[in-house]
């Protein structure tokens, strides 16, 4: 079979590296020149002829600058007769944009899968996309992973006796369910509603939480405005104790911080699908998930089933 | 500007009529020959050229039947010379098929939309998609209405003091607590559980139910399984009364008779984006959404904005 | 090489089965799932990637469910990463619809050409396409095969010395003489002619019948009405003997019933592209194309010439 | 509404000219420049922009150098933004090629339209196609006329009483059929048959023409082979006269005067969809279609019917 | 006819509310709305439906944020159901990226292209393109206006009579020569060199400039590193004073300063496809090409010849 | 892998002859068919079905025709299951139209290269295309070789103390330094001017080439209109010597004979790209470029790296 040849791209190097380092296979260098008036010029710096080309880009800040550089590479890597090319999505920023909730609005999560089409690719490799609808949005083939086999890995090593999944939200309540009956738990969650002025706050927490010890679970936490807002909720139904979980953990804007502060937060469980905040403190624990990506891209290469390992249900 | 030209297929012709008779405008016949082999031809009785065309077709059973009855329309129309067409779509069932929850099986909402469009739609005008994600399985324009505001209409005559919406499923728990607020009231919601054995039982409620009036919530009710079922838990837990509510009522197999022999159910109510059950009883109130439907193919005909319109929130 | 990977829908899984026991390969199995909406979920049971896979399902009755069946598969192939996905078609029912003779219908025969390029298709293997321009039909490479050499294989074991071949129609007159070059017999045809109230009758047959042994040709036979009409021409033309051939025996309607009940017929000979008849009666020869079938897929898979094999010139 | 803007290339401009009488619209001058390496570049010498553009442009021969001057034209419609495009194709050579009847062939006409599509193409109005199926092997819109309704009427002058139309290959007896009707008359054909040795002759006359005044009516004649063979074949069976008809007269490599040769032949009638032979005697007739293509051109332009128009059924 | 619609996203407001002024119609807003995880949603504040919609962007730095705001905008507005789209690009940053100069490297301008066509563009105003080849990149119409005519208007105003047109590069010659021949001057070039270890300098000045006033002509100036190079062979060469003209007046780097501080630098002239840089100092003059875009956008929606107008040959 | 498959047009039948033998793989027939009509039919004469089909067909006069053959030579690879579709392309006589100079023209270059795209090109191997740009038109990977190195082999073999290479034109002056460069020689060029009555002529020649020996370098050389203006400007610096240099050397209308008999002009150099002029004389040299086709062929074949072996830098 042809070869498998991996590039990351510079939104997240030491994960390409971790994953290469699993498949046995060397990463190789992209040369990214920005010219004088801040157009960017990709060259992949390994042949591509008749190759297995993988691209490595979570789509991390600066978002927009990732996803550039990012088709940059699948049209150097289609000019350079790559044989297939896929496109490894640790996170999927814009899935986020996935429905038209208010007139004249752009769907992201549509048109960014469109344009890496446009640009190339062959097919996808994603991790927990914000809902599971958006895999629809891609006409090209896409293997899409969970973390959540790692995080309730990690869970279960604690005694979960007296514990339920708290989703912040109605729309993630799926997959906090989901998550719970993975762990043998009970789930409960946040109803957000919205104020003429705009405002959108968790007025209630629908399902029993008082005197339970938390597992707050949301796909990607950026800021962490509305984990901090369940916080509150949570206290005022006296919960015993919080941890909180996240596939995706961007923690912008002093989020890690703001979040270890709580007290009742003993602890903040995300994996490096993208870079880990530096000096996060001691109450974050990342995951790795390049094993699980390393073993997808290699039955990938060879043709192996996919679904059949990574299989939660 | 050119005229407006609508065509039904054979899927719900009363309703295709009762919007015409809205729009002012004649609606023309379409033959759909079947030959021996079980072949279907489609003619477009009345001249198309340059006109803006308009298909009525909700997606009801026998599904497949009216599925390529429509390609074909469209097809039909294109070679006609159609300046362009109009998928009206009052329910799509495909939508239901929105996500790849087992390995290998097909995306019928994304395929379907697509097929469409290999046919000949220029957009689409739908109502109360399965979930908002649907709407961008489509490459091409969708004007996606709810229903929510004409059932919200139906249940405000009531006095909803000691009222809850619950929806019988977490996947639907965004669109009843949107519809909860329409109302003014709290939302519940019941959480499913898969066995061993692949049964799929509401296994809890969600949030407070006992002693209300409680409205079930959903977008599709066909064998009605899942509300019977609800309807068991929500006895469990001991609720005042319960009225049923859905857009697309399909009833079949008998749903009708079952959810209307339950003596706490006082009323369903759906509306007629499906040709309604014969013989229904006086326990079902059908709300009729060709209004809806008829101002919204005159705004996209007129160039008006819809979205202005039909906004709930 | 990949491995080929067959599956079957459906509408013939005898014929798959006999092909796959040809090629020494398992066939493999298909779930079709029927939501209560009646929506179709398509689930292939065997690993597709990087595999070459074949599709088999004759568009036969109910022609709508069997041809969504296929959609829906060809996407779930493309989803499950096959390398290439072949429709194996011994019977495309659509080809009769391949010309615009009234104004604003549809061409089935390229719409659904397309809409199985939308699904996925690689590439297809047909049999006995209505007329030879379908082929054009598709923007994929077609195998086409004829059933002509199976037929004329069975008859040559006659004595032909009084034989002409006979086409019901204009329309297959080439085909007629081309089967008529084959067994080294002359060729005559009826001739249709429409009424002002729309019926169509054979009014006429061109060529020499009368005192002959004939053998009616046809594509396909669904209800059978234009050769019944046929055969009481050639009775007026006092024809000896009459034995009636088709590739694509449909039989719908009793067909079988009323064309073994006409004394003159000797013997009714078709293929198996499509299921055969129950209780047919012992007048019916039913040839397999099994055989051929699996030699162009055997070729198709290994990057042999088909069209070596099976040219009937 | 835009207004019509209409264009010809170099094959055929006496009879652009003539359609732009009928239209009341001046014909618009295209400038072809051949670079020194016979490189074509076209430039369209009238403001295009959102036009309804029309380019006139028969297939005759040099073919090649016409069909490529005509994608050029389209390309710089294009370009040029006009609002829509259409293709008067009054004569389609490339559809003679319309099916795979050996391996490894091409199929020009599907490709053809194909390349039409990828120049620009909106539409085509084409004129009796060599088969009504090559109307499907366009992705766009098709108005096909035919010349039968102005080769009848010059007919239907003559006492018909004792005559035959006869078709020189099956493969176009169906349309023969077609036109026998239209006249009132019997209808016959003559069946081809290929030799070892690669030569194709008429073997023998399917249908009574002993005694008879013939009309042979075929869509094209070039150099007239066919026709030729199917005069002495007509010769033998002692028919009494003979007229020659045709849509594309074509007459090449001496065509008119041999046929014109013969005592039997009282008559040869085109029409000119392709520019008539100089000199060709006093047997041809050339029958004008510009008033049917400019009423067509007027009626695609205005968005009115064109099928109801030339229906000759 | 439908009217006129124009946004501007957030790369160059002054300009789209001159151009606004220019065409006497409102500038709509656009809400550009960043997400926490750095994903931009684009909102389209006024109804589009119908309309001939233009949208304003400049691809200036940060390049990468303005050109995905751009494909969101053109995605809002395909989904909003705009007649059609039309993109001014007053300066098209990637157009530098026109060739494949090195193996595996990425060709920007036309996948940039193509990714505008996959966003939704109809059609394309561009200004002073990098090569003139860039135009046959794009699939869809482009008008590519040059501001030729503006700097020569500004030029044409002094004696001129020993002046030469100088392009930094042998790439620019043609387009310096144009100039020089718009003026009645003279023209020069520099040749550049690249040494062994990837330093580029201009090693020579091909033609005669001694004792010149020299005007330097480029299409864009970024960091001015080229034109400063220039600047000191002219030096050599004892030219006797020297004025710098660009179409896109990027001076990013401080280059405006730098070239100021130059004294045989007398003027710098740029027009405003870009946003001037603040505080330029007093050697720097900007022309404005508002007037020139709002013409070719009415002539566009208008359907008049843009060409016409805009011609400087 | 896939075996290589050949096949050549009838463009320049000796050029694949060379590269075969290079290869050490037959060369297929293809067969070309002309019917009545003038249209084309082409039968690939060896078995395509999963090679790697190699079409080779340079685009000489008759241009048109070759262009459609090779067109139809695509069609029939890809009906007949090619794995893989390479277009030799050693001359793209279209690359000439690379920009739109004038309004409302087609831009052959882009035009052309999509029509190839839509017959079925999978990829391209050009060789020193007019401008480099042009490579971006093609939408699938291109494989762009020079001449120039072996040009520079033959010239260097010459002692070029005194030599300067001179561009007859601007346009091309960029790829003239390149070969000085290679050469370590200077560079000069004509700057060419239009006059009012449209003529075009080269005005003066910009850089020291008094008393110099001259290369005139030219990617193709047609009429040899302008070199042979370029020789009466070179006369008047008084050169001391001329050789003229091209790759595509189509010296078309005498222009072998009329350059031969200038007395200054020592040398003609071109390459076999296209079929070299018959009794040229004995001043005209003629390079093989066939070694460095069948090499990059061989590893586009294999997946090896072209770029690699034949960058000039």
């Amino acid at each position: 079979m042809r070869d498998i040849t991996v590039f990351s791209g510079s939104a997240h190097p030491d994960l390409a590296e971790e994953i290469c380092k699993h498949l046995g296979t060397p990463l190789h260098p992209v040369q990214v020149h920005r010219f004088a008036n801040d157009v960017l010029e990709v060259q992949l710096q390994a042949n591509c002829r008749e190759r297995d080309v993988f691209l490595i880009q979570p789509l991390v800040p600066p978002v927009q600058e990732h996803l550039v550089e990012l088709l940059l590479m699948l049209d150097a890597a289609r000019g350079a007769s790559a044989a297939r090319t896929t496109v490894v999505l640790p996170h999927y920023a814009y899935a986020r944009s996935d429905k038209k909730d208010a007139p004249r609005i752009s769907i992201g999560g549509r048109l960014v899968a469109d344009l890496m089409v446009a640009a190339g690719a062959s097919r996808v490799l994603a991790m927990t996309l914000h809902s599971p609808q958006v895999h629809g949005f891609f006409s090209i083939p896409v293997d899409h992973l969970h973390a959540l086999r790692e995080l309730a890995a990690h869970f279960n090593r604690y005694d979960l006796g007296n514990t339920v999944v708290v989703s912040p939200d109605l729309g993630n309540a799926k997959e906090a369910a989901h998550f719970a009956r993975l762990l043998g738990t009970d789930v409960a969650m946040g109803a957000k509603q919205r104020f003429p002025d705009d405002r959108v706050v968790i007025s209630s927490v629908i399902g029993d939480v008082a005197g339970k010890d938390v597992i707050i679970l949301d796909d990607e936490i950026a800021k962490g405005s509305t984990v901090l807002e369940l916080l509150d909720r949570l206290r005022e139904h006296k919960v015993r104790s919080v941890r909180v979980a996240c596939t995706h953990g961007l923690f912008s804007s002093g989020a890690i911080e703001r979040l270890s502060a709580r007290p009742e937060v003993e602890e903040i469980v995300c994996t490096n699908t993208v870079p880990p905040p530096p000096d996060a403190g001691d109450k974050l624990t990342v995951l790795s998930i390049a094993p699980a990506l390393a073993e997808a891209m290699r039955r990938i290469h060879d043709g192996e089933s996919v679904s059949a390992l990574f299989s939660t249900s």
